[in-house]
This record gives C-alpha cells, structure tokens and sequence, in this order.
C-alpha cells in the first residue's frame, strides 16, 4: 500500500447558509491554501470506475487450474467443443438465484452483461424481439423513446444515444424510480419502448427498488407497447457489505403472474464476484423473447465460452458457496465505504454544501454539491491528480440540469490511497461551495 | 473407438455414362440391397460441421492451470480486471503473423471470429464502419449487396440473410473467386458493398487464394464504393495437413502498397487450434476501420477476456509454438482425409456419378454429384443414420442452382465412423445417380 499524507489537513468547518461573509473569506483563504498544499503532491487517484480491487479478484484465483484437466460437465458435454448458445445447465442452475429466476428462463453469455444488454436493444430496435422491430414501427429520427431513471449508469445511457434512442428522464426515489412518474409518461408520451433499472444498490444512487416499486414496473408490459421492455440490470444482486442489507424481490415472480415475463429481461454477471472482464454473463426472460433472442444471436454466435462457465461452476458451486465468496468481497469493500463515508461527514457534515447517499451494497455513492458545482468541482479535482467521473455522466446525453451529481467508486483504491482521494474532493467541493457563494453576494 | 461393420460392402462399379440399361438395372438391385442393409445397422453419424475431434481439443487441455497464479501479462496489466478493448499485447504479437498483418493492427475479441463478422457488418450497415451507414446510403430492402463466391461458408451467408443483404453468387476457381466476374459485377452492378472471403483452405472448397487473385481483391478498394469492405475469413491460416501445403500471401502487404487497408478486414481465430468455443477470435484492418470498430464495440463491451488470452499466449507462445501445435491437429486430421479421398476413389472413382476436392489443409471437402442430386443424396444418407450438412447450404438462400454440392466434415467422427459414414455416403450417391439415370431412360 502507497501511504499518502496529504500534509496538514485543515478544519474548515463552516455552514454555508449560516457563515458571514468574513467567515467566507476566511475560510476560502484557508481552503485555497490547503488546494494548493494538495496540488504540490502531485496526486494520482482515481474513484472514476466500479472497478474491483486486486484483492477482490485475486480472490477467484483458484480458477486458473480448476477443472483439473476435466473439461466434461455433469450432464456429459464437452466443454471444449463448439455449441451450447444457452450455456451449460449447471451454470444455469448456479446462476438462477442471483436473478431469482427459473434456470430453464436463463441464457448464458460472454464475459460481459453490457455486450447482451446491447445485443437485446439492437434486436430488438432493428430486427424485433418482443414483437416486432421498434425501427419498424417508429421510422422518424427520435421516435423511439427510452425511460431512464436519473442518475443512473453512462454505459446505459451511451447504448441509446449510439442507436439513436431518445431517453426520458425520471427521478429516482428512496424506493427506486418515481413510478407516478414512469406511469404518466407511459400513459401520455408516445414512442417509449424501454426502461433501464439497476434494481439493488442502483448506480450510483444504492437504491434497493421497493417491493411495490418491482411489482408496479412488472405490471408496465400491461399498460406499455406491447414491444415495451424493462432492461433489468441486476448487476449488483449479491453485492450487499453485510447480511441485514435490503434484499430485492424477485421479479420473476410479478411477472408470472402478470403474464409480463417476455417483457422484462435481467440480466446479471460476474464481473464483480469473479475477474470483471474474464467471468460470465447471463439473462432471464419468458419464452418468446428468449427464443427470438437466441435465434437472434445463432447468427452471431456458435456459443458461449462453456469452459469458463465450467471453471465458474466448480469454484462457486451452488448459491451458498456463492454467498461465502460475497462476503469475502464484502470484507474487502465495507472498509472503503466506511473510510468514504467517515471523511465525507468529516469533511461536509453540517456545511450544507452537499449530501450522498449511505449504500448498503454495490460500487457508488451518489454525491450531490450545491447546484451548479459539479463540473467545478471535477476539475479541481482533476487539476490536483484526483479523478472522479465527469459530471454530468450519471445523466442522459451527459447533461445534468442541476449540474450537481458526481458519482464517486471507492473500491478501486487502497484505503490511504481513498482516504487522501476524498480528504481531496472535499477540499474542492468546499472551494467550489464557497466561491459560488462569495461571488453570488 | 465405436468399429462399425458394415457388413459386405458390395462393389458395385459401374460407369454411368457407358453402363448399359441392363447393367443400371443389376448395379441399382445390389444397391438397394445395400442400402437395406446400411438401414438395419441402425447408424448414427455425423459428417456436417467442421468440429475439431475430442484428441483435437485435448492437444489444449494445458491451458487450464496454465497461469499457475500469474494474471499479470508482461506489460504489466493485471488480466482480472476490466478495460483493454484492443487486446494484450502479447496476444496480438502472437497473433498478427497468422494473417500476415502487424500487431498494431490488430484488435482481440472475445471467443468467435464469427462474432466479430457480424460486428463488423452489422456496423457497416447501421452506424458506418469505412464512411458512411450502408443504410444511409441505400435505403431501399436488398439495396445492400455482397459478393458471394460460391460454393461457401453458410454462416456468411446467414449472416446476409439475417440483415437484409442481398447476395451475389460468384464462381469458385482453382486459385479463387472468379475475379474477371467480381470486377464485372463491380463494374455493372449497383449497390454492392461487400465480399466474403475463405482465402486459405476455402469453405468448402479448400482452394487456397493464388497470389493473383489476392493482389486483384486488395485492389477492390479502388474500384468498388469507398465503403466497400472485403470480409476475409482466415479461418484455416494454419491448418495444412503438411508443411508443403500452398501458402496463402499476405493480403496486407498488397493493401498497403494500394492503400486499401481500411477496406480489408482480416478475422482468424483460435476456434480450430485450441478449444472450439473457449478459443481467441482477432481481426486486422487498417487504422481508420480499426478506431470506427473500436469505437462501436466500446458500446457493448469493456473488453474481451484479457485472461483468456493471458491462457493462450502461456501455451503458444509465438509462431513456432503454433506451428509445432498446429502440426499435432495435422497428425490427427490427415489420416481422416486420407480415408475420405480413399472411400471416394474406391467407391465412386471413374464412375461419373460426382467428383470432389482434395485439399490440403482446413476442414473440409466438397463434393458434387451429377445435377440435380444433392437433396436426395442428403436425404437417403439421412434415412439411414448418417447426418450430411443439409444440400444447398453451401449456396446463398440454400439454393444452390445445380442441386449437386454437399460439404463433407471428416474431422469430428473417428476412423472407423468415418469409414463407415463414407462408404455409406457413397451408396447413396450410386443409388441415387442411376435410379436418376433409369428414370430419364
């Protein structure tokens, strides 16, 4: 571990609705002199991307050399043979709960839950997935509409801006989209034909959706197109930093019941639990849009890679070994978010320049600065060696309208290296707060 | 190893063009009988797809444990973790030589070259890859045409197909497409933005490309729309069976000189040379087509499995580890070819009722009996246990004009299956061609 001592660290503690003027500029000297302390070490931090330290994945180390020599599943394939476009049963028996879906509604993919999201819109806008195609039925430039809760993940967002989608914002809520919301608009706005989710531990809010908020979104394939798709990104599922985190109810379930289930597709991977990059993807839908889905990519694909699949089957086994290898990932990050969310109230708590979000799970806390501070603070940042997600990129088309949400990934760093990373990004977000409000005076 | 007897095999020699109508009548009574006979042996093989066999696959089985802990590629980047959409270096390195490229233009992708056909076409045709979308240009439904040298690969085909390309068949030669009818069609026929190509060991053909016939294609750049792409499917860059097979010249070489590079896309894969399915898929272009691709496959995916790659580079090491690896598949395929152009010319030489190929290297030979033929060969072997790739998938829209080719697979089954499946193939193709010949009479 690099040890970072970022000097003498001051304590500017001042309420910006309720400091005088003088105190202001008191403390902006003091702060423009710590920047500059900052600025002299010559930083270089990083809490850009949900990206798993080295000792999270040297914790699936044991994958390497894990078949021991036996490339043959339990139901007799080979493994190292071509075909299997839904993947081998047993990694659909393992993965099933994650999604708390039937293993017969899964399909296995690649090494990456982006690459199958992308495949299902683009089938579903140029070819038909669950009807037929979107280009099909709205031809005119911007027709297609997604609704995307806000803020919520750029990679999301990229995939309709790339494919031409228009994406209608919503609010999130402490129980996930604001479902009046994503209703009306339904009702009123015509074109829409999908929503992105990021169910449990949201990115980057940490939102867990409300049992009622998973039972009103299974119910929109009722009220929506009937080509309208929920793009379930169940990317943080078992991602929780202990047992008492909320759990979220099983989609599935609604939607059996509510005859939606060709309507919403989840997806999930290990990216996170495994090597992000080197482990597998997977979804779970009805019938009918996994059938048109796997026909779909029959043209793209022979298969999946089956022999990864196999190593992930024999290192995590079942759902319970699986909950073991969680918790020791939950080990290594509950101390990242721990030092995160001691130095942000250190540093801001009471000051009124700024609020974030406690998660109980997942890779994000979502910060939001006074309005109109967020770029500012990014560059400061940036200038003294601490990267941070560009503002505005938890927002479609990169535009924030409050310019306030930075999205902040902690577990990347070691801890001394987070402790000066956010010790930092506090300093900015104070000068930012305090000469926005000096020069508003 | 399963031994199949099939019983008296009967040597029933008779040419049709000179065998009188009393000699048909005989040589069609003994062949029925031997078809019976075949019938009650109750066979179930498989001659369809160009499967590596199970010795095949196992000459690999060293990748797993390969690493022996080490994720770290000699650049220094950790393979567990995310980014790194280009490649390893190292891979490409290993890579670049089997398509006679540089490693800086090649990209890595994930377990499928087919995959990255596909992207690379879907691309053109919806985003643009080299200038502007196909479908911007070309808006009109089968507009957008390929050249398809035929007989071909049915998942190029497929491919097509699927995304509302329409298809131009264009003979095969003894050293390539027929070039004089490419650069007519190029010349008189609008819209076309395509060519497939299987340059070495074409499927299913097995010719290898004259150096003429690459120098002409690389020059198609020049002649054809600027966003005209040649698809070059390397699928069998190193799968001779000797060192004396015919050498394929570097494509890139001619590309360079002419400044088509951005016009030429390369695909090889690892699919035949370590597990089919858990292999390395790569492409070669020039740098404008590279950073356009690059930059749409940024939006479904982070980057392929680094550690996949980390695996293969460990085992192969550089081009005379896979020369010394490939030269093991040629010891365990020859003999299967071997025993296939024996059952041919023993069962059907000087016959007149079909010739064939006898490649010297890839996956397969192709055999064309009298016209009008194929689907009911297909069929009788059928009926009898023995699985051919259905008659027509050789030719765009599986229509193939003549009704006379079919694909034969040696490389999957074991000797004796083979044996059996051929001899068994060859009473189809008899049968066949005089019930044709004694109803015409």
């Amino acid at each position: 571990m690099i040890c970072i001592n970022t000097g003498n660290h001051m304590d500017v503690m001042v309420n910006i609705e309720q400091a005088s003027q003088d105190e202001l500029l008191q403390a902006q000297r003091q702060l423009e002199q710590e920047y500059a302390k900052l600025a002299a070490l010559n930083l270089s931090l990083d809490l850009t991307r949900g990206k798993p330290g080295p000792e999270q994945v040297a914790l699936s180390d044991a994958l390497d050399g894990i078949l021991g020599g036996n490339y043959i599943d339990a139901d007799g394939v080979d493994t190292r043979n071509y075909g299997g476009l839904q993947g081998l049963r047993e990694a659909r028996e393992l993965f099933a709960p994650v999604l708390g879906a039937d293993p017969e509604n899964l399909m296995i993919g690649g090494n990456s839950s982006l690459s199958l999201m992308y495949a299902v819109v683009e089938c579903a806008l140029n070819i038909g997935l669950c009807g037929s195609a979107w280009s099909s039925q709205l031809d005119k430039p911007g027709a297609i509409k997604f609704i995307c809760p806000v803020p919520g993940y750029d990679r999301h967002f990229a995939i309709c801006e790339h494919l031409g989608i228009t994406m209608l914002p919503v609010a999130m809520t402490d129980s996930g989209p604001d479902m009046d919301a994503v209703e009306h608009l339904l009702a009123t706005e015509p074109g829409i034909r999908g929503m992105w989710c990021v169910p449990r531990f949201s990115n980057p809010d940490g939102v867990v959706y409300s049992e009622q908020t998973v039972q009103r979104i299974a119910r929109l394939g009722q009220i929506a197109h009937d080509s309208f798709l929920v793009l379930w990104d169940n990317a943080y599922a078992v991602h929780s930093f202990d047992d008492d985190a909320a759990e979220l109810p099983s989609i599935s379930a609604y939607c059996d019941a509510l005859k939606t289930q060709d309507q919403v597709v989840q997806f999930g991977s290990t990216s996170k639990v495994t090597f992000a990059g080197a482990g597998v993807a997977f979804l779970a839908s009805g019938e009918r849009t996994r059938t048109n889905l796997s026909k779909h990519l029959g043209y793209s694909s022979i298969g999946p890679d089956k022999v990864n699949q196999l190593r992930h089957v024999r290192l995590l086994r079942d759902a319970e070994g699986l909950g073991a290898h969680m918790r020791k990932h939950a080990a290594l990050i509950a101390p990242r978010f721990a030092c995160l969310q001691r130095e942000l109230a250190a540093g801001l708590g009471g000051s009124g320049m700024g609020h974030w979000t406690e998660p109980g799970g997942g890779y994000f806390v979502s910060f939001d600065s006074l309005p109109g501070l967020a770029k500012e603070i990014v560059e400061l940042a940036a200038t003294i060696g601490v990267k941070l997600t560009p503002a505005g990129a938890t927002w479609p088309y990169g535009k924030d309208p409050e310019n306030s949400n930075i999205r902040l990934a902690p577990t990347f760093a070691t801890l001394p290296e987070l402790e000066a990373a956010v010790q930092a990004f506090v300093c900015c977000v104070k000068l930012a707060s305090i000469r926005q409000r000096l020069a508003r005076a």
